[in-house]
């Protein structure tokens, strides 16, 4: 299998050892194979020399120009419009021919990326299993007598068996996280909006997301972080504004026991509780919640007038020749008026505050992708009840305005695979990224097809995302007087180090609680004095200095391995009356010794 | 008339010139009188032995203990539940008794304040106008033969009779703006969510906000502020995360002139650009707008599936003796599905998107309350389409998720009054009510029917209010390389004034920009240093600290006065190898003397 991480390409792209002409004839090769395998993935393949002359025209820019996603190739949905292809929605006839390109996939074509097809998915995006099609049904990609999981079916498989490097779903009830399950690989299910949802043809227009399959979150993220942005043609549509997560020791909800059903897949149930032990050996506290408000919402999405939704968007093609179960579906919602939608919508924020006080208990959800996997003669045999038991615990999570990743989690002794979901809070997506990019590294450092570990590095989250690393050094170290004033602020410790040496160190006079100052003194070089490094959200750190008394303050500290971060300085007027104790190396061992 | 505000009435009690039981007896006797000349403002009266029960209570307690509206009376229109009383919501016979107090209500009681009674409205809060109840129809308190405004009409005419110091409205449409206008007191339309609506009987669920009509924006804001608070219990509750306004120099958006419509009334368009004029006396700049899509929203509440909402709520009640317009509003609800209603919802967003992109251009958005308003006998013969012109420039906001301020604008030659709406950004509710209460002490500083001037103090907006005063020395002062480091944060310049005597002032060495520092000497007395003080959202203050570079950071600083602001430090290691530069007492001097 050809190996299309993102660095792998990039670097094999500046090394000139590869270039995207050369890899997309390898591509078509490659789907052309697969197609004789699986011949349901793709509903519009872009023509070899459509790619080469796409490859050609990179290529023909400067290096320097070349953006993110140089050479980086990618398939989309047939539900995503792309400017001058038919748009299907899974429908035997194309619907439409594009005249614009999706807001998020014209960012990723402008990144450089090479788009190769079209993908197959359930009729309308609605189906979590992949049979509901007329171009046939997408096999998961380890046992053809099983279905891939949908509605984002055949970007899974794209993507699984190393025919693109990611790929866009779209998931409402879960078609960006049960495909991925069902074929090993990362499914992102961002926060609503972050991507937007110009051009893509709506299945529950208030929550319907773009989603991304990829072999590692790591890409994925990268994915994401290009794909996103502020669009005002998509009324949805809203920009990032990152909430933290704790990165170390984060607090797990997993639903109380006999709340979990597998539907008798014992080997699920295995593979979960694997996981959750798994991610306690990762320092994750597990704490087990009442799922019953999660499961209440879950119920919601097709048991209320929220199905209506679906029917307001296909309203204008119910004369098209629809696959009968998905026309059950939505014929069925033409049964709620006006006032059932407002109190679906009640009955939603309803749950919405229960859940989030239940939420409070723990910062992320860990639940199964899915309780089990199905036979596609199985799914066909009793099309609704299976579909609707795999969404089980993925249902909630768009209405509730939260975050996921599907991530890889091992392989049942028959050879399927099984995946988990992390789930976190709207606009948590940076932190929810590398949790989940741990947690897959954890537990099957596998991905799709491939035989080979990880390619990508593991993901760190960094100060741009709306965090700020602080360096503190006296009474707001861990176990101090004012250290809450750091974990009131959800700030995470991240390490234990020392200052450059050209500190000096003293203890300030009539402080209380005692207090040190920290004072450069570019002539001195030092033990260096021990500091703690403790990341906080941006728009938290304000209120963090606002508390600081004279003659402290918030300045910048240089870090012994040359690293500038914020962190205490103090005024001259301070250093003046105050004693140097900078042989203590730190304000542990000065009041240790205070102390004794 | 009694003076009911807020703090004559805590200065009376705490000279001990006043009692609360005192002042019940006082009120009865007031009540009874206003009685007599209009017989429709309340539904339900507190009798006058209970009145003097709660008075005897709350004088029983310690001194110590009152509450912040210890003895303050108010009255709460009848769509608002007190546990004991009945609810009528304006129909015949009461609904029910409520077993519980509304939430908002009960923090008013526990704060001390003292219920009077509850008050007529439109029946379900359905109506600008107060003539749609059984109850008969309030009247403007100026002229008999005008509409009080509706639907909270009792409450407003309880207000600016001097009945009560403050009351409750609610305000969907703009019940709680309305009224105001009509009868020279000031409404406060509280961003949704702010005030629980628990215990509150739905108009609009997803837009209902319980209002505050009092004297003046001083008194009403102080209510808020006690009122206000999560409820878990409501779904669509939230708390405050103030957003902050400029409040020097604010751009206020008008409608095009050819968009302002005042049905035929020349004396309220006289009024109205009156009030714009003067406006500019306060160095508010304005700016016209494009208001068709804000008219486009307004249109949407009963123009689509929106209506159907109050459908929602009154179904239950549909077989009681309805008010017939209100009936006549209500049934043509039911001919909407529920795909009509995520339309509807679909429509909203898109206009709120529309609306938001307008609204770059300016910080508040002046209009007039109600363009005209109505003789009573007029709205009878015309119920429906009189009713929703007084709505033309208030239906917006709540559906646009915005906060809004009625003040008194002056009177027309006939003696009626005019009121003029600031309406702001959501959750900038304590910024809105500073300029509210400006722009009221400009236009027409007499309230109701008191012919003295507004008894509470001017507002001004606190620190606390999620906001920080930050003093700048330097390369950050008006017209500065940095200074678009503040502006961009959407800080505001509160006032120009010098540092304490002991501070010491240097240009820093091989600084680019040119920045000095600031350093305090407590053995020094010198000329103190001129410094801006800037105050910005604290939300915005970290990412402001964190783009400082060594030797600079953000420390306190103390100013001449004695007060303490967060402010420019500077360390030691930046102070010794700088140049002393105190004698040009200040950074503008030094720079334009350097430049000479």
């Amino acid at each position: 299998m050809l190996d299309l991480s993102l660095d792998s390409l990039a670097s094999a792209y500046a090394s000139g050892d590869l270039t995207p002409s050369v890899l997309v004839a390898r591509l078509c090769d490659a789907i052309d194979a697969y197609e004789a395998v699986d011949p349901a993935v793709w509903i519009h393949r872009i023509s070899k020399q459509d790619l080469l002359d796409r490859a050609a025209e990179l290529e023909a820019g400067a290096a320097a120009d070349r953006g993110p996603l140089f050479g980086i190739p990618f398939a989309v949905k047939d539900n995503v419009d792309v400017a001058g292809l038919p748009s299907t929605m899974g429908c035997p006839a194309p619907l439409y021919i594009a005249e614009e390109t999706s807001f998020a996939v014209q960012n990723l074509l402008d990144a450089g990326a090479i788009l190769v097809g079209k993908t197959n998915l359930d009729q309308f995006a609605t189906g979590l299993v992949g049979v509901r099609s007329p171009y046939g049904a997408p096999r998961c990609v380890f046992n053809r007598d099983y279905v891939s999981g949908g509605s984002s079916s055949g970007s899974a498989v794209a993507v699984a068996a190393g025919l693109a490097t990611f790929s866009f779903g779209t998931d409402t009830a879960g078609s960006g996280r049960v495909p991925a399950g069902f074929n090993n690989i990362v499914g992102i299910k961002p926060t609503r909006g972050l991507l937007s949802t110009s051009g893509v043809f709506p299945a529950n227009k208030t929550l319907d997301c773009l989603s991304i399959f990829a072999l590692s979150t790591a890409d994925g993220d990268r994915i994401r972080r290009v794909a996103e942005g502020f669009d005002p043609e998509d009324p949805f549509s809203r920009a990032g504004a990152p909430v933290p997560l704790p990165l170390e020791n984060p607090r797990i909800g997993i639903p109380m026991p006999d709340q979990l059903t597998f539907f008798g897949d014992d080997a699920a149930a295995e593979l979960f509780n694997t996981a959750v032990e798994k991610a306690e050996t990762l320092g994750w506290e597990i704490v087990t919640f009442d799922y019953e408000p999660f499961r209440a919402t879950a119920e919601l999405l097709y048991g209320s007038a929220w199905v209506a939704e679906r029917l307001a968007a296909v309203k204008p093609y119910l004369d098209k020749d629809l696959h009968p179960v998905t026309r059950q579906i939505i014929e069925d919602a033409g049964g709620f008026d006006a006032t059932d939608a407002f109190e679906a919508i009640y009955a939603a924020q309803r749950l919405h505050t229960r859940c989030a006080m239940i939420a409070k208990d723990f910062d992320l959800i860990l639940v199964p992708t899915s309780p089990t996997i199905y036979r596609v003669d199985a799914v066909e045999d009793d099309p609704i009840t299976l579909n609707s038991n795999l969404g089980t615990y993925t249902n909630f999570v768009n209405l509730l305005d939260m975050a996921a990743v599907s991530v890889p989690a091992g392989f049942r002794a028959n050879g399927l695979p099984f995946g988990v979901t992390l789930v976190g809070p709207g606009q948590s997506d940076d932190a929810l990224a590398v949790l989940a990019d741990r947690l897959h590294r954890g537990l099957h450092p596998r991905s799709g097809m491939q035989d080979s570990p990880l390619a990508a590095p593991a993901l760190s989250v960094r100060d741009s995302d709306g965090l700020v690393t602080v360096c503190v050094v006296g009474a707001h170290l861990t176990g101090m007087p004012l250290n809450s004033q750091l974990t009131e602020r959800n700030a995470t410790l991240l390490e234990t180090t020392r200052t450059a040496p050209d500190y000096r160190f003293y203890a300030l006079a009539d402080s209380v609680p005692p207090k040190p100052g920290l004072s450069r003194d570019p002539n001195f070089d030092g033990p260096g004095i021990e500091v703690e490094l403790w990341q906080m959200p941006m728009e938290s750190f304000g209120s963090f200095v606002a508390l600081i008394p004279q003659p402290l303050g918030i300045g910048t500290v240089t870090l012994a391995d040359g690293r500038n971060v914020k962190g205490f300085i103090c005024e001259p007027a301070g250093i003046a009356t105050a004693t140097e104790i900078t042989h203590y190396g730190g304000w542990r061992a000065y009041r240790a010794d205070a102390a004794a």
